[in-house]
């Protein structure tokens, strides 16, 4: 990290503009429908690290382009990677009873309320890029082209994908193949996104783009490293979930077909990798560098 | 109907325009998403009746509009309402084991892969008109007005909240009005979104658009009081799933609030009034009217 960002000032602006985009985005609904809007509200305002919304923001800036003008992207980002905490914490699914130290939402809205909280984020966050190119608020074209790459990211491609691998994958010993597979998929591809739609938001170059979403692919590998490393060795309290869950299910995680040690290096090398993909880019990707840096030290 | 239309040569045509669509938009999968996109498919290619692709065709068409143009919209609406009854069909939501003769997906998939299916489903759905902006297939403004409407639709202020109330509903004494709300919801938004989003996307005055909606708003209420009707006195084996299943589990319908001849009543008025909103239209809009004198004989 250069020693002249200040990343936690940093973080906090972006998150500022993220939590009011989130609020404005879904307000608390007064008719029949207040039950399910309240179980979205539930988990979009949950305490998440916002870290693909910052990084879209941040993708934007590092080419040139305004933060605002990717903020229907970064609230898309952090409503579809709620969307798929709830659904991955379905009975039917990990069967998950808390996440950020609070109960999940089939625990607190039931089954079938979790499942539709999770279906509305998904549908809002998706109407947030079409939402304001129809309303002037951006390029159609821009909003085209980086809602495209999140989808694609977000579903059967993506992040779908590699959940459903993951839940087959379950008490079967699978090999290091199948690991990246579910970890790029479930974890990297919208990680990648969100650097890169905020990219194209900012008008990157082909080239620009082609770096940033190497950037966000190393970045998206190492975090879903740590994750399981957090998993294995983590702080419970600090976690706000229980650790070891990993194991008791047979997940197929980097630790159980490799180690905690070549995991560790592994994170390592992939931030070390990500950062190298932004050689070339000048200060103004230092956000990016810091949250490379934080990935891999980061506690939850 | 006109003498001059043939619906079902019409229809014909357009449901091979929506299936070519489909099968592009959804191909098999070869690598190791390959069951998830199994279960989407199954659902997708289950033998549906494309009424929201053809309304959305033939929306377009009435102001002058392509089919070809407006075939993603069709494409994503088709995929929206595949999702919703993936879903639906849970056993944390109606517990249903057959739809279209066939098991549903989570007995066919398990309910995890099912979860997914609709979540691959919704969000390849809405991906449809941004890919087709970004490929320079459709106007990129056209694209985000046309995506906004069926989002809107499809989400918390539509179609998932139409779910909610009628999951929270049942078993309940409710009025006239939950039932209303649920309807409007439930099926209507999606409907009335199907006629509208090819209406934009064939360059709709804004007269044009509101006299549809209108005729999507009072198709989609008589489409759901007849669904109704068919759950009370359908055939079984015609419509491909039980009869009698909504007075089982205690859902708010029309018949159970209104009486099932004034349930009839109202479809018949409803389509009346829908075919009423045409009015100013001429011989380009005659689908329209057809489809809405097929929704009130319709027997599946």
């Amino acid at each position: 990290m250069k020693a002249d960002l200040d990343l936690e000032a940093y973080l906090e602006e972006k998150m500022l503009l993220v939590e009011g985009a989130l609020q404005e985005a879904l307000p608390p609904a007064e008719d029949l429908s207040g039950r399910v809007v309240e179980a979205m509200r539930y988990s979009l305002f949950a305490g998440g690290k916002r870290l693909r919304p910052v990084l879209c923001l941040a993708g934007t800036e590092a080419v040139g382009g305004s933060a605002e003008a990717a903020l229907p992207a970064a609230v898309a980002l952090e409503m579809i990677h709620t969307y798929s905490l709830i659904h991955d914490d379905l009975p039917a699914m990990d069967d998950d009873d808390f996440r950020r130290g609070r109960p999940t939402s089939h625990k607190v809205f039931g089954e079938a309320l979790a499942v539709l909280a999770g279906d509305g984020l998904l549908t809002l966050g998706l109407a947030q890029l079409p939402r304001a190119a129809a309303a002037g608020r951006l390029d159609p074209w821009l909003a085209a082209a980086a809602l495209e790459v999140i989808a694609r990211a977000a579903g059967h491609q993506g992040m779908v994908a590699g959940q459903a691998v993951d839940i087959e994958s379950e008490g079967r010993e699978v090999g290091a193949d199948v690991v990246d597979f579910i970890h790029n998929h479930k974890t990297g591809a919208l990680i990648a996104a969100a650097v890169t739609s905020g990219a194209i938001i900012g008008r990157a170059s082909a080239d620009q783009l082609r770096r940033l979403e190497e950037y966000g692919r190393k970045l998206g590998l190492a975090f879903q490293i740590v994750d399981d490393i957090l998993g294995v060795e983590g702080d419970a309290a600090t976690l706000g979930k229980p650790v070891g869950a990993d194991q008791l299910k047979g997940k197929a995680t980097y630790p159980k077909v490799a180690g905690l040690d070549r995991a560790k290096e592994k994170a390592k090398t992939m931030t070390a990798e990500a950062r190298l993909a932004l050689q070339g880019f000048g200060p103004e990707a230092d956000p990016l560098r810091a949250v490379a840096e934080y990935v891999l030290v980061r506690k939850k």
